[in-house]
């Protein structure tokens, strides 16, 4: 994560940085439904990242690892004349792993959680969105996100056919599966669980950075994978075809890629 | 590794910087006499490091994790305002792991290959250092040092009671050794073996990124680890004290501190 590439200082703390930049990488863990092992973390002190802000980043990453129990095992800290951070975790696989290439024809299409939370907060921080009662929750989701590995874990254990982390956003996430797979993910917009306060489904599936899991599993396996993981939505199908798209009342709905705009 | 702190592009090829990364990380496995494991590359593309060079870069690390047996098994790459590369590689301990802080009053110093190549070829680089027969070697040495792996396993085998690598130059690591042990490490400036073309053993001593390996053991097991390794050298003892001295014909001799003056 680089200084006003991906995160800004006059929008969150350093401390949020380093959360995120944890959280971000052990996201990648949780989507496989593996088990998080240790961290490293490679700091560039500079630029709007000096030396008190890069001791504060680490309190906040190493916050984050401490509720998930992963080790910050090493790293290096170098000057740089913009600040960056650079987190590596690697993770263990104690029974099944989900790929992105699983998904087969018939497959329901489901997601973790709420969405759209974290780009309703970073249009908020931008002044594209009013600031209404849910602007702190929206820009909590944005600097704090959370990895989900527990859910993760359990999914995969319920055997679903494919996950991917909702990192980019919906509609980029679930048309890599959808590539992987070799099937085509059809996904409804209205049934997608807005977090409190997003306006549109459109910002919730071209929004990323919520950090919640999708996944693909058999008709016959919806039960055990209801039962595994609180909350889960069912959003769609997989049909014959590749990638994504996506569905409202009106029929086929082109999503225009959302950049995240920083700036 | 962050370009023009680190690396400049006008000095050495994007292949060279992948390959001096992973180099540099590989070096820190040796310095423990680790295994190399697998190995994850984050490459921050932008400035002077762009997409084609990022992939040039990428092939260099590569070219070097084959001929070490290492798989580079993750990373990222994200935009970037400046270039720059992480690397993290995990190591796996196979028997004796050597640290910084096990060396005894007694014990002799040693280092392995030769110093002062990599050095030079930076102040051939900079202009500093008039360009003589063995400038390539020198620009070769700053551009594509090797890790020690091998020399770095059988030393800590051999029993050796610390060693690092010689990242920073001998002048700072040693003393890193002395003062992790609670010991002086007294070297012989003059028992450096430089490498071919080196002007001073002052600019070996003080000069880094040789990536040679800097160890201690107890004079009973000199020929064990003489035969552990070819090429090695004794160039000083360990003393009562903390850190490190340099001795030459005059005495004490007192290091200025060497800066990597890229710019």
């Amino acid at each position: 994560m680089v200084e006003d590439e991906h995160f800004r200082l006059d929008w969150v703390t350093p401390a949020d940085v380093g959360h995120r930049a944890l959280a971000c990488a052990l996201s990648d863990l949780a989507a496989m439904g593996a088990d998080a092992g240790e961290a490293y973390v490679a700091l560039g002190v500079g630029g709007g990242l000096g030396s008190a802000a890069a001791l504060e980043l680490m309190r906040g990453a190493e916050a984050l690892a401490a509720s998930a129990q992963v080790t910050i095992a090493g790293g290096d800290v170098v000057p740089s004349p913009i600040g960056f951070v650079t987190v590596t975790v690697v993770g263990w696989a104690s029974g099944l792993l989900a790929g992105r290439d699983g998904a087969r024809v018939g497959d329901l299409v489901g997601v973790t959680g709420t969405l759209g939370g974290a780009a309703a907060g970073v249009e908020v921080l931008g002044g594209r969105l009013a600031r209404g009662p849910h602007a702190q929750a929206q820009i909590a989701r944005h600097a704090r996100p959370l990895p989900r590995l527990e859910e993760g874990s359990a999914l995969a254990r319920a055997g679903v056919h494919a996950m991917i982390d909702l990192s980019d956003g919906l509609a980029s996430d679930a048309a890599l599966i959808g590539s992987a797979s070799g099937v085509l993910l059809e996904i409804d917009l209205d049934s997608l669980p807005l977090a409190a306060g997003v306006p549109t489904a459109e910002l919730a599936a071209a929004g990323g950075d919520d950090y919640e899991l999708c996944f693909c599993a058999s008709p016959e396996n919806r039960e055990p994978v209801e039962a595994a993981v609180a909350g889960i939505s069912w959003i769609g199908r997989a049909v014959p075809g590749s990638g994504a798209r996506f569905l409202d009342a009106a029929g086929e709905h082109r999503l225009t890629a959302f950049e995240h705009q920083l700036g």
